[in-house]
């Protein structure tokens, strides 16, 4: 099997001690925690692109949601901002939930990377920001109780087709909540999963050091793609599943016209054929076809807002065209 | 539109007067007859092979009842043998329903060529073979009543799918009655249809001539091919008959297992397809391919009686060949 982690993310929770939390902010207050934040930047800003978010157009938001640079609840809030790096690993979100969110993300199994980069502006913006921090209990102070502490979640974006054909999924789902982990649908909490891919993350950030949070993590990911892979390894001889997989590549190479949802499920299961050795010879770019087809993408690429009937047909003919 | 006609055929239904009609034979009279039947066709018989029904094989039997040379019931006939033309064109059928049953077939629309082979066919068994005949009030005599008179059947095969996916084609059925013609399922009466694809034949055989019997078919085939063109007009440009038809394409060239019925829906989709223009550039060779999926022909291909979920992987594989 090839390895189904997708990404890695670091997100660290910051907040500055002088001021309220956001949703308690005066827009006076927000606008100088930006600027404050702008310039505690100023070493690296030249790598960075500044948005606000109230000022930016509905299909760049959507289309950012849709990318994992920002979470829907952002693009809705007034005040906030983002300063996003131009190799998209990095990013930093001013007063979204919290004051100040770094946000980290490489492509694989890259989680050390990733919590480096984030520890490295983390270090930045300390020196020059008065984070609210509690020396003796808590550590940093978050909106949210349940980021109080190290303010980390690290989360792995995985593919497991197979754990979710089988409802084992669940199974895990409940389990790791025990390790203080959870498993998730791509596009956060009470979201249905799309195209098998789920993210799992640290949910408690209180009482762990950050590197405890991501040895247990690593662990944790490890046992579930084990199970994930010894799933795969049955179906590769599976004619049933070599049905299933090549009709999905069937239909997304030659469909006019197909819902989101839909194509996820056949990219999933392409992604799947790949991954398990069904279909051979073929580059796993399912990933990044599965964000491009997202609504706010196809808006995005067509340049303006447009009807599902529409996206529809367009999304067969990028699938057409990218599967071809 | 390409023409929808496949197939025209033409059936004479003959008996030899000094015998009862099949059913009633003993086996000494169906062998004098087989016999008898073999020397008429003496001038012609090094075009034909002869194949006692009996003796053949089960496989051989069910593929050439997928190639409409002979019917299920022939194919279960004691006594019942068959000439075949090398060229696959005519057919003389022994013992069968009837003593002698003259068959011919051509492609696209050709009734007469069918008409003039099996009038030729029937000249020359005539002369040598003392055929049940009331000159005065029936005409040829035969063992079931609605094919008395002329014995002709003549029908075509046509490929109908919008007057069946719009639902005209019950409407036709019943209007078609009025003229003494019937329309079926390839597989003949009672059969569920395959395919889209329909026999239009005449029912009626008695008080009309050969002629009046061909010219009314011919009537009745040109209204109802009108309004299948009427409709496949409307389709060209309609993006959801677009994506019925090319992920139907998409199914059979990746499919790794498909049953005959699935198969059947999508390849005359892709007949649609073609007919209508919403595909261009691809040869119609559809009709073949669907014959050549069936039960028997897959079996025959491979040389043995498999079962049927090995049979729809086999079929697979010959779709996925074939289509692409």
């Amino acid at each position: 099997m090839k390895n189904p982690i997708i990404s890695s993310r670091i997100r660290l929770a910051r907040n500055l001690k002088e001021y309220p939390f956001p949703k308690s902010l005066n827009r006076a207050q927000a606008v100088q925690i930006t600027e404050k934040v702008k310039t505690a930047m100023a070493p690296v800003i030249q790598n960075y692109t500044f948005a606000d978010m109230e000022k930016m157009d509905e299909v760049t938001k959507l289309s950012l949601v849709e990318n994992h640079i920002i979470s829907p609840e952002a693009a809705k809030k007034r005040d906030c901002s983002l300063f996003l790096a131009a190799d998209g690993k990095s990013e930093v979100l001013v007063n979204e939930e919290d004051h100040v969110r770094i946000q980290t993300v490489f492509s694989g199994d890259s989680l050390e990377e990733a919590y480096d980069l984030a520890n490295k502006l983390d270090d930045l913006l300390d020196e020059r920001l008065n984070f609210a921090f509690s020396e003796k209990k808590y550590g940093y102070l978050t909106a949210c109780l349940t980021n109080t502490g190290t303010g980390l979640r690290a989360s792995y974006m995985v593919h497991l087709p197979m754990l979710e054909k089988t409802k084992q999924i669940k199974a895990l789902q409940n389990e790791v909540g025990r390790f203080g982990m959870v498993i998730r649908g791509i596009y956060g909490e009470g979201s249905e999963p799309l195209g098998s891919l789920y993210q799992i993350s640290n949910q408690i950030t209180l009482g762990k050091s950050e590197e405890e949070i991501i040895k247990d993590l690593k662990n944790i990911v490890n046992q579930i793609i084990k199970k994930e892979e010894e799933l795969q390894n049955k179906i590769k001889e599976n004619n049933d599943f070599a049905d299933l997989v090549y009709r999905s590549l069937g239909i997304v190479k030659y469909c006019k016209k197909i819902s989101s949802q839909e194509a996820m499920k056949h990219l999933s299961n392409i992604k799947l054929g790949i991954s398990s050795g069904i279909i051979s010879g073929m580059e796993d770019n399912i990933y990044n076809i599965m964000v491009d087809i997202q609504s706010g993408n196809i808006c995005k690429r067509a340049g303006d807002i447009i009807d599902s009937k529409k996206r529809d047909v367009l999304r067969a003919g990028y699938l057409n065209e990218k599967l071809n």
